[in-house]
């Protein structure tokens, strides 16, 4: 199967289950927002490693939110619900509640459940602290040093998706580069997804396990490796490939996930220089579900 | 004391001790190096809530790295040398490593001692990795998807210094705002010092404990909160005072924190409607330094 | 009439006449495209003194564009048919085909006529150049260094609206400044509509002629002028009022320039500090559409 | 001869003399003053059809400016004095004085001649104006809607070089564009010279005249363009280049043009898949200075 002309290999990428908690940063400006949504997606593109998984999924304009100012769609992810508390907890109260002329609401649709997070940090108002009704919605307004605070009492949580992804390879780098970068462009505009890597894009995929060092829980994946391609025998780099990229997608739904592959892949195969998209699974018997590249276009 | 006419209240910022790492972050473009050095940094405003303190310090032009390449300074923090090696080991190997096109070197002057990161994250190259030397480093090739990544072995660390400050109040919210940015505009000309907190600015302060909540740790600091300031008795906000934020100042020494807080006042006075600066602290008798606004100038 | 408890002074922006192109600029990334973007619309603030009336409109992802890539939404205004010909011309010759991976596509609903801007342009190409047909548009391909430019062969013109208009007074320059930005946060989610001046806020206000200096065909309006309140005997500016930002509007249409103030002055009401809006005019003569504030809500 | 193993071809560059200006425009904040140095310094990419030649040269921290808060240096050129008189006039006129908090300064050191430009526009302030000293500069304050600006009475313009150049031939067009973005990298690092295309790069190249359209002064370089290397019989595109940028320089001097080649080059070389780096001339006896690349290193 090609798609502008670049083969689109016949394989799947696997996914897994995630907890999704999507929230609206708004601020006094669009810049005020994302400068706070940004400090608390960050430190956040595996759990492998990381506290979470989380992005900015799309900018607002002031008269789509509820308190009439700009703002930014963050998601944060979380395999576990309790970890997946906590992190909302230290990331709206140290990144959202310190930043400047923020507010934080709860912006997850058909959600399974509800945290009290905002229930929670309202607390730090010592006894200041008000409980207000915006649009039907339980809002605290914590005061604070600048002015006062605005948080949304609790934030829905539901079984979303982590993982979806696809390779992108070039015949240099760089094509793979400016190809990722154009694929994450294009998935910015999927509502409920999210890139969760530095800019959206992977540099580097691995194994399970180390063929050398039994101590690891994961390691490079060889196969995969461009510089490597000559020295591996079984490599999966095709000869003319000298760079690869990955787009690692989470979604509030298997349906936003398989979008943003969409339009993803279909954006980087515009890109001169961009000779295959493939995919990354586990051989299917891991995740919770397997997209196959070709049933999604 | 005034400086442009402001006034400098007589009182000190109370700072504490922290371990302190600086790594530069290179990649093949400026833009590039930005995104990986805000992905490692993020979610890093205070030990209080967030798994460390972290910012970035400077960029650094291509001739001046020891790699030719543009980077950008880095700083991550931790009270503790065991919670400060694994913030690096995880912000590293998650954040650096898995972004497009980049290296990571230590930029440490004058280490206490060193951290072997960068000996730990080459394992990740299953026996594919190489040691290099590089102007006398010791340094890691790590085979990954991309290319590869090349990792300093030892990254520096040394007791540095957390939590300098100063607040800045204007007759206006919005006054006190740019005033602020102003200031972490001139702080980023400071080797050695970062702003952790959301674009380097503050917008809550707190007390220890809590008067109604005697489960809490902190409460906001309702004496500095503006919109509390004709309803608590004996409130710090001035009549004329509509806006404050502080800037919070980690520095690899106190040097860098004492110049970071004088450019970074200076600066906010420039901003009209600027009225006081005053700075926090808890008696003098909790933190390892005492800076006196008084005595910078 | 009040907006958020904001005062909206019964007055009316006395707006002007002008012929209107706009052009969708695609690039490989989003990056790429704002950047041709916004050279092509620099220096282009006022007709007064800058050769034409230019600005970003809006952001288009891939999926929306001609060509699948991203794209950025611009317009070039000019009161003189041929000089805005010209203005096309130069503009997308020197700024976009020079730039990086860029396409330029017609983007004006209902033209009331047609300039061959792309026709021109294309015997840069010295016989190489070829005729395209991208969904029903003639667009021609140029062969030049890092490729081919696309761009189409007719750019659509119209009459559209000049200089519609509101003042944002508040109690600091920041307050205002702040509330300026919002605005044109707010604005940017208009589509036919641009702030054209530097980051869409103007900092100044003239009249007509001047008082002291006859050679000057305008001057500063010293009555809208916040350090002159209490200077000259007949100011416009409230005794509480320090700071004051004008945001002046283009747009294809009047409906977009009335949606664009009104958005514009309901988010700036947003902002603490800000007290009253008003708007500007010349008695109501000279312009050829008088838009009154308290008619657009 | 190889800078990094890439080979840099013997030939030179032939720039020309231009009329050079340098200005500081600072603002109360970083973000600001690059707000206006953005404006004032668009539509700037070349003379051939562009009123200026203009670009921003490098940040200035505010404790090294004249008013104490952060500034961008800007360029702004042309051939003819009384042209750039002109737009001098009108870029700080209607691009820096219009916009937000800002102030410009003369930045030129050894000036030849200097224009009165801040001098002509302090009659704006209609009599409200006041002259002051600022460090030995004479300065003059302008009233205008949202408070004072300043702008310095005079401001020097001197013989520089224009058309500094070097072409980055690469595997790929990505490999060259990114290429040509750690150049323009590398040159923001050098005083005095700007890169004044779309980003700094330059994605087209001319020829004198034309060969099929006699009415052209100038057309493709077809021997030059990716697209037709095997079209054309002599092209000049080596069979495994397929993008090429160049890079254009104007510089105060021409030793800042050398330098910023020299910068400019070597990183370029950094970037994987760049496989030759070239320059272009009109054979010599066009231009002023001839700069061959084997003698800047």
């Amino acid at each position: 199967m090609e798609i502008n002309g670049v083969e689109i290999e016949d394989t799947f990428a696997e996914a897994f289950g995630i907890q999704v908690s999507r929230i609206l940063v708004t601020a006094a400006t669009k810049k005020l927002a994302k400068i706070a949504a940004t400090e608390a997606t960050g430190y956040g593109t595996s759990v492998i490693g990381c506290p979470a998984e989380a992005g900015i999924d799309c900018y607002v304009p002031p008269e789509e939110t509820p308190d009439g100012r700009p703002g930014y769609m963050i998601m944060i992810c979380n395999m576990s619900k309790k970890k997946l508390d906590h992190e909302l907890l230290e990331r709206v109260g140290m990144c959202l509640l310190t930043a400047a002329t923020t507010a934080a609401f709860d912006a997850l649709d058909d959600a399974d459940e509800k945290l009290n997070v905002g229930f929670k940090l309202k607390f730090f108002g010592d006894g200041f602290e008000k409980e207000l009704n915006i649009d039907g919605r339980t809002v605290y307004s914590v005061p604070i040093m600048s002015g006062d605070f605005l948080v949304e009492g609790e934030f829905g949580i539901k079984s979303g998706i982590a993982g979806g992804n696809f390779f992108i390879m070039g015949d240099s780098q760089s094509s793979a580069l400016i190809a990722a970068e154009a694929a994450v462009d294009a998935i910015g505009a999927v509502e409920g997804a999210i890139t969760p890597f530095p800019g959206g894009v992977v540099a580097s995929g691995s194994k399970v396990g180390s063929n050398k060092y039994k101590f690891l829980g994961a390691s490079t994946n060889e196969k995969m490796c461009v510089t490597l391609k000559n020295e591996v025998e079984d490599s999966d780099i095709p000869a003319d490939v000298n760079g690869v990229y990955e787009i690692v997608i989470d979604g509030a739904s298997e349906e936003a996930v398989k979008e943003a592959m969409k339009v993803g892949i279909t954006a980087a195969t515009k890109v001169p220089g961009v000779l295959k998209i493939s995919a990354g699974n586990f051989g299917g018997n891991l995740g919770t579900c397997n997209i196959k590249l070709h049933e999604i276009f």
